[in-house]
């Protein structure tokens, strides 16, 4: 049943749009594929209930997750998936490239809460080789609003040109910038207040770069960082 | 092999990080629980590659995911899990409570990307009951910094006032709001020139709105808009 | 003496960039527009010295101004200069349509910085009538990266639409949206959690809805409101 | 005559505010501080219509402004005073420490606005030494909110470290961090496709980049580029 979109005052009513699932010459009825979503939905429900019917009753009140999880979007890196986590365990942010903008309220908000209300005790900031988002930042076309996210790549680049620079292949330069951006990621999570002060008060979360390979699944630490770690004293707050 | 973090000129060497396992009294080494998540990753890795030689291969050069998600951070709403989705099918975008902000580049960038790059079909907004981030909408503490994300939510409320506050029940308001907030967050794609322009010209993509139950594992459809729907005027462009 | 942009490491040198002055027939030197700025300022400086000797420095080291104005950026409406006020009695923000975004970490800094460090006693939001910005937000053209700020007032509009399109004349709907923007824009600061903890610490400050004329000079003040005054309960915080 | 805070359905209604102006022992009216405000308001408009009567009748249906003004909120730097500009000259965005951020849409608007639709043929960043916000960027207060922004100009010093440093007194590496982040804000601006494309299609705007002096009121040009400049080949597109 569902409902339509018809909003007060505001939003015109939405004529109700009926989508006919197509029946082939065999006679089976093919689903579009979001339909198949959610059929594996239900598929997956089920069979989760049939294996531990507790399962659901246990998350349903309150997550308590470990771990937050700044990834990129690229749907060859689900973060629960390449892990073996189950679904409570990890706290999770994905965009394009897996930034951490320090203007970024999106991802900001995403921080405090996973620091100050889930406690959790390990960021992971996981970047991936052969990254698109990356790529972008190492080339000169124009994208649109796309650009003022790349932007924040293009100064990690400028930054690190020269250790870059130096290596000779392309694929080599990128991989390289990906490493780097991740490990510039995790200091711009140092530099935040937040973990500033989470760190003098809790001595936690712990920090950590990883760099995931799509070419063979395996995910390689690249940095990590704790409360006794020191970064850069002109970022480092002295009133917390 | 951890690469320390010693960038050019402006980061601070950082004293080497050895974490020790704990060997307990049995003698057994105690995993750090982020070790657990790497143990884990090789072994999905090895098992992946057993049952399809090819899988990371097919993954390496592209990613063609068919879909965008974007959905609540929430440890317990894993994308690709409840969808029952492979990597490579479903580009993610996951932020507190599942906002399409139109200021909000994180975002902005995401969908970008995903229609006019990846030229996904489906975009899926999933919101899901007992959302915290909501919940937190409705109340009236202050809460820092994530006050300035859920201030969205909290005018999402004062649109739909009318229609929330007639529910009798504090759970039941909660999660009308969560629903409404999931069709406002459909119709804030649908404002987009992204989305208008790519409407326009390529009949794609298809914006559903679903909310996911915590209780039961099953995920509610609850509205769909598609390029012949048409939205309030005021947000539409006449010349894209 | 110009400094060249040179900037170590990640910027070109630029090459010197000799701006010709030219000399009309009747052998007067003919100033570029930007160097006719540069002499007025000479010469301002000049006088005002010569007026009151102890001008500058009396402003040197400090500034304490009473009042935060938050105007448009139309250059027809110079806040100083409309009210009469000296360098150091105002701290300015102006921006397209004079607006109040809580998302907006420019404008929220200005806030905070006027409130918590400068402790002003005033804050004026000034609109003007036939504002070119609000004007966009009634339209449906699409301005590239301005439709993310138009946005915005498009918002206002949905909120008040009924008592706009009450209006029978365009020109009178669009000056009714004006003084409705900026109206919203005065509540917007009431909703933040910076002037909610001056009210309730400091009683301060006291904010002002204004709109500016461009047909005849005059400041028509639109709303008000005070630590005493309540807004919404729903943006109200109880533990500040 | 004020009009009341009430609208539709979402704000509440807002008590009358009646400030009473106090009566001193002469028996003289002391205004509120506001209304000394609104008073000298009236008395520019009509001094203004004395001596030229048309003026606001020119000014009235549209603004054509040769420079875009992109300064300091600091109460002491009003643009147009300090460069005997009148109002229909400059366009004007003032924020704390006048920076050009690439994710601020607060500026992009501005901006796109004064390049493509007001078609200004200058762009003026002008600092201020002795400027507040950038001396808290060099030290290491928490500030709340202001952080955010304050980032920003810390990110310039940690770029120009070495030549900042060079400095031996504090005062001079001040003001040398405010001349090179004049310097970084003027090649924001050149980093941007709204700037990059003007400069191939119209040869405009020119770049500058000055620094006033609340010592003596005197403005020092910094730096200037124009549309045969070039920048950093890492931030310039090949596609516009």
């Amino acid at each position: 049943m569902k409902k339509k979109i018809v909003a007060k005052g505001s939003l015109y009513p939405k004529k109700t749009v009926t989508k006919k699932n197509t029946i082939s010459k065999s006679g089976q009825i093919s689903l579009n594929s979001y339909e198949v979503l959610l059929q594996n939905n239900k598929n997956w429900a089920a069979e989760t209930i049939k294996q531990d019917p507790d399962f659901f009753h246990r998350l349903a009140n309150v997550q308590k997750p470990e771990f937050l999880w700044i990834g990129c979007s690229d749907s060859r890196v689900p973060a629960d998936r390449i892990t073996g986590t189950q679904p409570g365990e990890i706290f999770v942010h994905r965009n394009i490239a897996n930034m951490v903008v320090h203007t970024d309220l999106n991802l900001l908000a995403v921080l405090e809460y996973a620091v100050n209300h889930l406690h959790v005790k390990h960021i992971i900031v996981c970047g991936h080789y052969n990254c698109g988002g990356v790529k972008a930042a190492m080339g000169r076309h124009n994208l649109g609003i796309i650009n003022k996210w790349v932007r924040n790549i293009k100064d990690v680049y400028r930054i690190h040109r020269e250790e870059i620079d130096y290596q000779t292949k392309e694929s080599e330069q990128l991989n390289r910038l990906i490493e780097l951006n991740v490990q510039e990621q995790v200091m711009n999570l140092a530099k935040t207040s937040i973990i500033q002060k989470s760190w003098k008060e809790e001595q936690r979360p712990y920090l950590h770069g990883w760099v995931y390979s799509v070419d063979d699944g395996i995910i390689h630490p690249i940095c990590e960082m704790g409360h006794d770690d020191h970064i850069d004293p002109l970022y480092e707050f002295d009133d917390l």
